[in-house]
This record gives structure tokens, sequence and C-alpha cells, in this order.
């Protein structure tokens, strides 16, 4: 992949999450106008459109968005796809329209993500969300909670921690990913959850044994953008560009085809294909934005990811290694428990945080300092079905590849 | 674009279209098994699966397919993205599939698409399909057989030719299109409609003024795939790869933001691109398969495309210019009116009518000859919203280029 070009980020934008009135048009083009105006760029500059969504079809009526929301933003007739991996659908955007820009097809491109999911109220949407899984296992009745509550067990037996034990290691998610959004004014939960104890958690409403509310991710609407562009030229429009290090992308199966989906497969594979092209290793990357659509879901990715050795996450992050100040800060801006988690539009509002944090633009308590120099982000659509990775770094990927 | 590798078609595969009791998992695995047979190749070979669907979540409850249909054909771990165009789906995930073998992220891919539309029922399905539409429109009642009814209402008036005379020059499509579906062991009208005159398409019965049933395409299950390799590698596959010339894609807002929708802007930039990447002009394409949802679409985008001028394709498709012996040949698949309309899967089906007639494999009565050198394809999807196009040859490039 040398001949590929050098792709920067040159503008971010994000709505504030949580519950919406405006369609999904509307909060993408709020999101996308916010990142045009942060790269300097109007919409008649953008030559392609990546945009994820899951939900569109199914709770709205209306499919085929991409083109309605080139002509929203005033980008007219560029190419426009939509992408839909589930939860993943926004890092698929993002991929696809880095390698648009990375091949030379465009210099500047817009990757990003827009979704209503609270539109049909909870019940309803859990049935709905569970048809991201493969279908033999919604169609049994398995949602996500479900899922994750099986992981929880299968974690306290796999590494022999007694189920109280890991609840009381996984309220330590929860109390950092909510203290995190409680502090950042676009998440769901801003000025909410901000000071949760161990028992908070743990006494908070049971989801699926032993998950509880607090152990979950919020249902939200929102939407992101983000405004890729060739690296040759992105100092014309932004004296801090943010450059694209690694990406990786892999499948997973459903879960009766997966060996140990504490373990999952694909995300092994998806986070050794971004290392491999950024020739980076985890121990390079200082922050990281990963897909806690549960506690135990952050904990299992740490792994996965490489941060952590298999079964030794859950104590690091009680040990504080996943704060500001730890080995690696996770989630500082939230995540999906504290910040929301919009389906279509999370992978995005992932790089959204990195490059917050990589800029020193992070709300006071939430910026790591010195501000990042290598970011990454981690986002799961599906039953470990869809994965998808991003490296990001304050400078060019030939400074930092060994 | 001079750095992009050049990209071949090695192998393809298409189910029989019309009603299936398969699933959309099944549908693709069988399109994609043929086409990895085709190409001799195995599931593992393929490195990236672009996949398009429109329904998916909507009619069967299952979203996130892309990567369990990887997992259905062996390429397991390879990343998947499944891409949502309504109607153009399917030549989107080509184009993209297209970009990664051109850019040099894998050397082999699949696209394709798979789709079961015919689940709901006429009515329902009619309100469904509309939801490809812009949503205003859509939510008004605005469907698509209403859609391409005020196409041949301006048709009529714009180029002053009674609706009466219109109504019989747009049988010519019908009649041409159900004639070469039934010459088709793979179309949903095989053996059916094989001998209408003008008088059946007028009287049949009435859908959306002037259009009559058999003005439209029918409802159809089904799927198609087609393995994309670097055209370095080609001939280690086969001796007749089929290389990608040229491609192009554009968008359009909805119909309220069209200057002219019987010149629809999406469908001429589109178009116009990939005659540019190409290096050709419509006199250059010798076979073509357009969107042929509707008789007055296909007289419409033959003259989007450039094959006829503004006006003349109605009377020059009465005169059998785009019948076998014709300037144009179109559609002589049976296209979507013959052949069926499995909604997410129709663009790389177009691309497997094209393979098929440029390698001289067409059934008789429906091969071009000589088999032609460089085909066509064109795919819509929405109201003149997603534009797609794919130009193929039976040499590289840098033959034809002028």
């Amino acid at each position: 992949m040398e001949e590929l070009r050098d792709v920067a980020i040159i503008g971010v934008g994000m709505t504030k999450f949580g519950k919406s009135d405006k369609s999904v048009v509307e909060l993408f083009a709020e999101a996308a106008n916010q990142a045009m105006e942060d790269a300097g760029i109007v919409g008649k500059d953008v030559e392609v459109l990546f945009v994820g969504n899951c939900f569109g079809g199914f709770y709205e009526g209306f499919m085929n968005m991409a083109p309605h929301l080139a002509w929203e933003i005033g980008a007219k007739t560029a190419p426009a796809f939509r992408l839909e991996g589930a939860c993943a659908s926004a890092t698929y955007a993002f991929i696809l329209a880095w390698n648009w820009v990375a091949s030379g097809m465009v210099d500047i491109a817009i990757a990003g993500g827009t979704e209503r999911s609270m539109l049909p109220g909870t019940p309803y949407a859990t049935r709905t969300f569970a048809m991201g899984a493969e279908k033999f296992e919604s169609d049994c009745g398995m949602t996500f909670p479900g899922v994750f509550a099986t992981c929880a067990m299968l974690y306290s037996k796999t590494y022999d921690i007694p189920l109280e034990k890991l609840r009381e290691m996984m309220a330590y998610v929860s109390i950092k990913n909510h203290k995190h959004g409680a502090l950042n004014p676009k998440a769901q939960f801003y000025k909410k959850y901000g000071e949760l104890k161990v028992e908070d958690v743990i006494n908070s409403r049971m989801i699926a044994y032993p998950l509880t509310l607090l152990d979950c991710c919020p249902f939200s609407d929102g939407a992101s953008a983000v405004v890729l562009c060739s690296a040759d030229i992105a100092r014309r429009f932004t004296d801090e560009p943010i450059y694209v290090l690694g990406v990786g992308a892999a499948s997973g199966g459903g879960l009766h085809r997966q060996e140990d989906y504490i373990k999952p497969i694909a995300r092994v594979t998806s986070a050794r294909k971004a290392f491999k092209m950024a020739g980076l290793s985890p121990d390079d990357i200082q922050y990281f934005e990963g897909h806690d659509c549960f506690t135990i879901a952050e904990i299992i990715l740490l792994e996965a990811c490489g941060f952590f050795e298999w079964g030794k996450a859950a104590k690091a992050t009680m040990e504080g290694e996943t704060e500001i100040g730890g080995k690696i800060p996770t989630n500082i801006s939230g995540g999906l428990i504290g910040k929301g988690h919009p389906v279509g539009c999370t992978g995005t509002a992932q790089v959204y945080a990195c490059v917050e944090q990589m800029l020193g633009k992070a709300v006071k308590g939430n910026q790591v300092t010195p501000p990042p120099e290598i970011a990454m982000t981690d986002n799961l659509g599906g039953d470990f079905a869809s994965l998808g990775h991003i490296i990001l770094g304050r400078s060019k990927r030939s400074k930092y590849r060994r």
C-alpha cells in the first residue's frame, strides 16, 4: 500500500447526542456543516460522501438517504454512498472515504453518520437493535444485552473471576465513562451520572444478568461528520491536520460460528490490520475510543486490541489504567455509555473525540495532557460481526513508522 | 487516476430471478459460489466483499448482513461492506470493490447484491419501494409508478409527442425486453410474454396513467455476484478476463430539487464520469444494460447517457435501434422488465448480462454477434437520486483510450 496517498482530517462536526426531533437529514446537515466550517470548505468542495446509517428505512421509512444528504449540504451531484454495518456503519463509511482519497479518486471527501434510534421507545428499539445480530440469533430472541450478559458470564468463568467481583470491576467502566460524559456538553448524559459509585451501578435496574441499566449505553439520536482530504493539500485548510495512519476492518460470523467470543476473531484481525498499516503497536497509542456498548464490552475490546493481556483488562480498569494518567486513557469523551450511541454515527463520533483530544480541545476534566500524539478508535457492529479500527496521528505515517 | 491499477472481472454468478423461498444469505451464497467457481477460486481467496441490499432490515428483520455473507461463502474474516443505494445498491458495491482492487488494497474482491422484494405482496411492496424516494415525496404518497408516469407526461409534453403515440412507442420497450426475458432461463418471465403486441401492452391493467402493468418491471427475489481482481493476475484465473474501463456515480436531489427530471442531472453527470474515465464516448459502446424499471425509464436513460439526442429515443426504440442489429442493443437480457428486478442486486446482474454477451455466452436469440467488445451498464436508485455506470471492455483501458 506504499503507493496510496497520505490522508488528513481537516474538519470535524458532531451534534449533541440524545433525543432529537430533527430528521436524519437535518441531523447530518448540522454535523456536516460544522465539519465543513471547521475545514473552511463549502458543500460544492465535497467530491464524495460516505454516510453510515442503520435504521433509516426501518424506523423512518426513508431508504437511499445518501444522495439527499449530499444535496442538503450543497454537495449536489457528488457521489453519495450509504453504508450499513449496524453500529459500525460510520467507521465503514470513514474507511471507504479514506480509500477514495488515498487512491486519488478525489481530493476532498466527507465521512459521517446519522441516526435516530430513540424513535420507537426502548422495548421496540431493543428488538430492532437485535436485528443487527445474526438472523438466527435475533429470531430466537437474542438481544444485545443478552449477548453481552453471556460475555460477562463467560469472562467470569474463563478467567476465574467471581461474578460479583466482576460486576464491581465492570462498574468502574460505567463510573469512568459516565463521569466524562457528564463533563462533555455534546454527551447525552451531560451533567448527569457524574459521580456514580460502584453500588449505584450494581444496584441499578437489572437488564440482563449481570448487566444493570448503568452497565448499558443508551439509545440516542445524533450525527457526526469528518472532512478528509489528501495530505498534500491539507495545510491549505488547517495548521493542524490530523493524519490517518492506519485502518482495519474484519468480519465475524454469528455467535454460533465463533470459537470464543470474549476473544472475538474479527476484532483481533481488524485491529492487527490497522496496526500493521500504521506500522505501530498498542504501546504506541496514547488515546483510545472503544465500542463500550456495555461495560463488559469495553473490557473485552481493550484485550482484543492488545492493550492488556487476556483476562487482565477488568482489573486494570479498576486500577485506573484506562483513566486519564493511566496506561491507555479510554473513552474520555464518555464513550457510548456516557456520551450516547446513535448507532450509525458512532464511528465518526469516536474520530471526533480523538481529534478533539489530539488538538487539545476537549473540555476541562476530559483533556488528556499533553494532547495525545497518536489515537485509535474501535467500532463494533452486530455480535462481533463487523469490526473497524482507525489509527490517527498528529504527523504523517512516515514519522512514526518503524 | 493514472496511478490506479487495471481491474478485471474473472467470474460472474446469478440466481434465477423470481419468487424464492431462500433467505438473502442463501441467495447470495448461490450467486457468489457460481461466481467463485467461474473464477476458479474459493472463499478464502476473497479479500473483501461489497454487497448491495435494500430491504433486508425492513422486510426480514436482518440488518448488518454483510459479515454473515462473508462467513457463509467461506471468506470468513474478510471485511464485508453493505451498500444501500435503493435500486443502485449493487452498482455502488461494484464501484467500491473496483476502487479497493484498483488502489491495491486487495487483489481479489467480490461485489454483488441480494434481495427478497416479493415478500410482502404488491401493495405493501409498492409502498415500501417508495421509501427509496426522497422522504417528503414518499410521505406524500408518491410511488415509483407515479414518478415515472409523470415522466411520461412530461416527455409527451416536452417533445410534443401525443400521449397515445408515446404509449405506442413505450410499448416497443416492453415488447423487446419481455421478448428477450422470455428467452433467458434466469429471467423471472422466462417463457412468458415472449410475443407481446403493442395492443397487449397498452391494454394491460392500468397502474399509473399512462403506464400499464406491462410498462412496469416486476418485484423479484434474487442475487448476483462478480469476482474482481487486479488485471495483473487475471490470466491466472481465466483466458478471457473482462476489464473495467470506467465507472461513474452521481447524486440527484429529490424531484423537487431537479430542474428537469426527464434530463436527470445525476444520470448525465455519472455517465459522463464513466465515459471520461474510460476515455470513450457513447459511440464506442456496443452493448448496453440500462435501468428499465418502466418503459419510459429506458427511453429517458438512453438519452441521458448520450446514445440518442433528447427526445429521440422513443422513436429510435420503435424503429429497432435498441434491438440486436440496431445502433445500441439494450437490455437484451430482458432488463428489469423481462428479467426481473431484485432491487439491491440489479447492478451486478447488469454486469452479469454484459459479461455473458461479451463472452458470447448469451442464449440463442439473445446473443449479439459478434460478441460486443465494449459494454456499459446504467443503474438508478430512487427518484433519479443515485446513479451509477460501469463500462467494460474485452481488453485493457490502454487499448481503447484515445
